[in-house]
Order: structure tokens, then sequence, then C-alpha cells
């Protein structure tokens, strides 16, 4: 095993009001539940009793990874460190689906289209229209990135698009902050936190789509000076629990 | 009336459990109370109202602090803009004050004590002994900005100390994000909000003495191109209830 040089912990936001009703949410700017504000306390409280104590977080623009960044950190101790916020930690965009019942659309479009929009790599949903209930072409907190209000913000993706996506921001953010000796903290989604996962570890694109990342325990990777995992897939601070609600992500929308 | 170039919102924290319980606290890290956290969000629904809509929030490194940016910036949908954070926005640190009751410190100093303590501009209390309950000698937070866990860190301080660890946080920080043209949030404390409203207004130090700021009510300050309010002593979003509120304020501790 080669030496850990840096610290960096993964976590999956817990329960959204959008989880508990079982509705496809991508960039829709829900809430947490109830449950996920207390799984977001739960994994603060893994990582201060494990001793895991971030320099700084890295949060995506959407609600939920935000309040359970701020609910965990308050639980460890850690609220005061440097906060740091992009739309590249964003989840996937979910396209056309956002804001439909899993269920309805897997009996509407059958289990063979329905898999291969949630996990194929390379296949993403139809674009959301324009200006419909659930796009984000009106949203101010795209408009520095996108030059203006979101229009020319993602309407729909793909795993592949958030890799490519995501990977500018963890090299020109979170890799210096990992270089300057930081424990980072990355409070994200399934699938933005997936894109990394593939990265960190060279997961390929078939492999990938077996993964599941749980939510509300922290994942714990120490990277050697190369940026690479010192134990592949890294360490879940409560890995009994983490096993468990693998087995029931992959079975969403059953 | 000169023309408004810069927009700054103060809010000062709502009720902690250390207000609640009537103790000085200073820099001792409590949480707030159910009352403050409704506060803050109140605070928010008001500057969503009003459509003042901070781009990005300054506060201290202090809980009470945090929590009411986080509680009110969700309230208004603004959850996802940039956060900054120092300890010069810290509340003045109330040396060996710090976890004693208000009402038992004025029995057992006197009235005149009391209110010098309170309410001079340049006589803080004896400081805080190092290694004790409610000291920070031992925090991690103040590592950072005083070269090792914070023995070097205030352990009293009066207003005019604030004022002048504050200010080099306004011009380094605060004001290149307006001059940027960012709407500011700063969330922070009774005593930092009056060290700058005293920066800002050209309060003297006689007569900073009779100014208090009322929690969870934002103040918006318009500034002209050389940062001079437009209107002196800025607007409150909610005049009547800030009115109300500076008058309880006053009356802390009988």
């Amino acid at each position: 095993m080669t030496e850990a040089a840096h610290t960096l912990v993964l976590l999956r936001h817990g329960e959204s009001e959008w989880n508990a009703l079982n509705l496809f949410t991508g960039w829709v700017d829900v809430a947490l539940s109830e449950k996920g504000r207390a799984e977001a306390a739960a994994g603060g409280r893994m990582l201060m009793e494990s001793g895991v104590l971030p320099d700084v977080v890295h949060t995506s623009v959407l609600r939920r990874a935000i309040t359970t960044a701020s609910l965990a950190l308050d639980a460890a101790d850690r609220h005061w460190i440097d906060v740091k916020r992009s739309w590249r930690l964003n989840e996937r965009h979910y396209g056309a689906l956002q804001g439909k019942d899993k269920k309805q659309t897997l009996a509407e479009f059958g289990e063979e289209q329905f898999m291969l929009w949630r996990r194929s790599y390379d296949t993403p949903p139809p674009p959301i229209e324009l200006g419909s209930e659930f796009s984000q072409d009106a949203d101010v907190r795209y408009s520095e990135a996108f030059g203006g209000p979101g229009g020319a913000a993602p309407r729909t993706e793909c795993l592949a698009d958030v890799v490519e996506r995501m990977l500018p921001y963890w090299t020109g953010s979170v890799v210096p902050d990992l270089q300057a000796g930081k424990t980072v903290l990355l409070a994200a989604h399934g699938n933005s936190l997936r894109a990394l996962v593939k990265h960190l570890d060279g997961v390929s694109d078939a492999d990938i789509a077996g993964l599941n990342i749980p939510t509300g325990i922290p994942l714990v990777y120490r990277l050697d000076a190369d940026l690479r995992p010192t134990v592949p897939g890294g360490e879940y601070l409560d890995p009994a629990a983490a096993a468990a609600a693998a087995a029931a992500v992959a079975n969403q929308g059953r």
C-alpha cells in the first residue's frame, strides 16, 4: 500500500422531499426531508467520532447538498470551515424526466428504456423544454456560469456528461485544496459522486452502472501523492450501514 | 442624497441559548435557540419579499452567526451564494465575564462597573484565564490566524479593539465584493456590527454607546461610490419591529 498523502471525504445528501415521493429530481432544488436532515447530522457525528475533520467543504448549488453540509459540519463542530460551491457538483440533470414519478415512468416506458435512462453511461433522457415547470432556464444561480439566466445550462445529462463537467472542478478547485494539505469534504449527489469515484478508482464505463453510493455515510478516500486511492473504493465510516443502504438504492423505482 | 452604488445588508443573529439564559457569551460558541432560528428564517423572508438578494455572505466563525446566515439564505432562496468567514467578524471577546450570569455580574460589581464593561468604548473586562472552561486557547479554528491553537488570540476586548480588528476585514474582504457589484450580506453580532456602523456612519466614541442593533431584522445600507451611506444609519426592512427590539436590547441585564 502506498502512503496516504491526502484525505478526501465524500458525502451524499440524505433523503430529500422528492426522494420520499419517488420523483426524478435532477437539478430541481428540493429540500431535505426530516429523515434526510437526521442522516446529515448522523454523518457529521461519524466525522467527529472518527476524527476525520474537514478543513474545507465543497458543495453543489442545490439545497439538499448545501443543507447536508451545514448540518453535518455543525454536528462535527466544523461549521466554521471555508465553503466553496459549484454547479459542477450538481446532480445529473434528468432532462424531461425531472418532476416525474419513477414508478409511473417505469410503467410508461418499460424496464429497458427506464434502466437505460437511469444507468447507461451515455444515453441521456430527452431534454427538458425551456420554460417548463421543472427547467432551470430562468434560474439566476446559473447566470454567472452560463452568461444570463441558465438558458445555456444543460437541459439533460447522461453520466458521461456529468464526468465531463465535474472533472474541471475536481482538477481546478478540489485538488489544489488537497495539495495545500487540507482535508476536503465534498457534499454532493449520487451521480456527481459516482462520476468522481469513477475517475478516482478508474472504474470502466460498464462497471460504473453497478456502483451505488449510500446516503449520509461519509466515504473516506486516502489518496497518495499522485491522487490515487491507497484503498480502492475508499472506506465508509459505517461499512455495515453502507452495504445495506447501497442495496436499498439499487432497488429504487421497483 | 447621493446616488447609491452599493448594497450592504447587516443581519445580527437571533436569540442564542445563552441569550435566553442571560449569560455573557463573547467568543463562546453557543447555538441559536428555537426562537433564534425562527428569527433568522423571518429575516430571510424579509430579504426575499423586499427583493434585496445577497450575492455573497460574510459571517463570523461562530455558530450563531453561521446558522443565522444559513437559515436566512435558505428562506430567501439564496442558499447557493458564495460564503466567506472570518474571526474578525466575531462578537466582542468578553474576557473573564464569558460564561457569567449578567444579572449576577451586575449585583456583584455594581451598576457603574457593569455598564463600563458593557458600554464604554475603551474599557475591556479583565482577560480570561488561559485553559479555563470558556477560553479559546485550545480552539483549532483560530490556529491559522494566530499560528497554533488560539493562545495568541484575544483574551478580552473593548469595542475599540473590535473596531481595530474588524476594519481590516471590511477593507480587505467586504469592500472588494461591494466594488465588484455584489450585494453583500454580513451575518454577525451585536458588537461587530456596531463597530462597522460606527465606521460607516462616523459615530463618535461617545455616541456609539447608545446605539443598539436589533436581532434578526436586515439593516440595509445603500452606499455611494465612496462607501458613504446615502441614508445615515441605513434602513431596516421592518422599521417598527426594529425600534421595539432595539429598546428591548437596551434593557438587557436589568
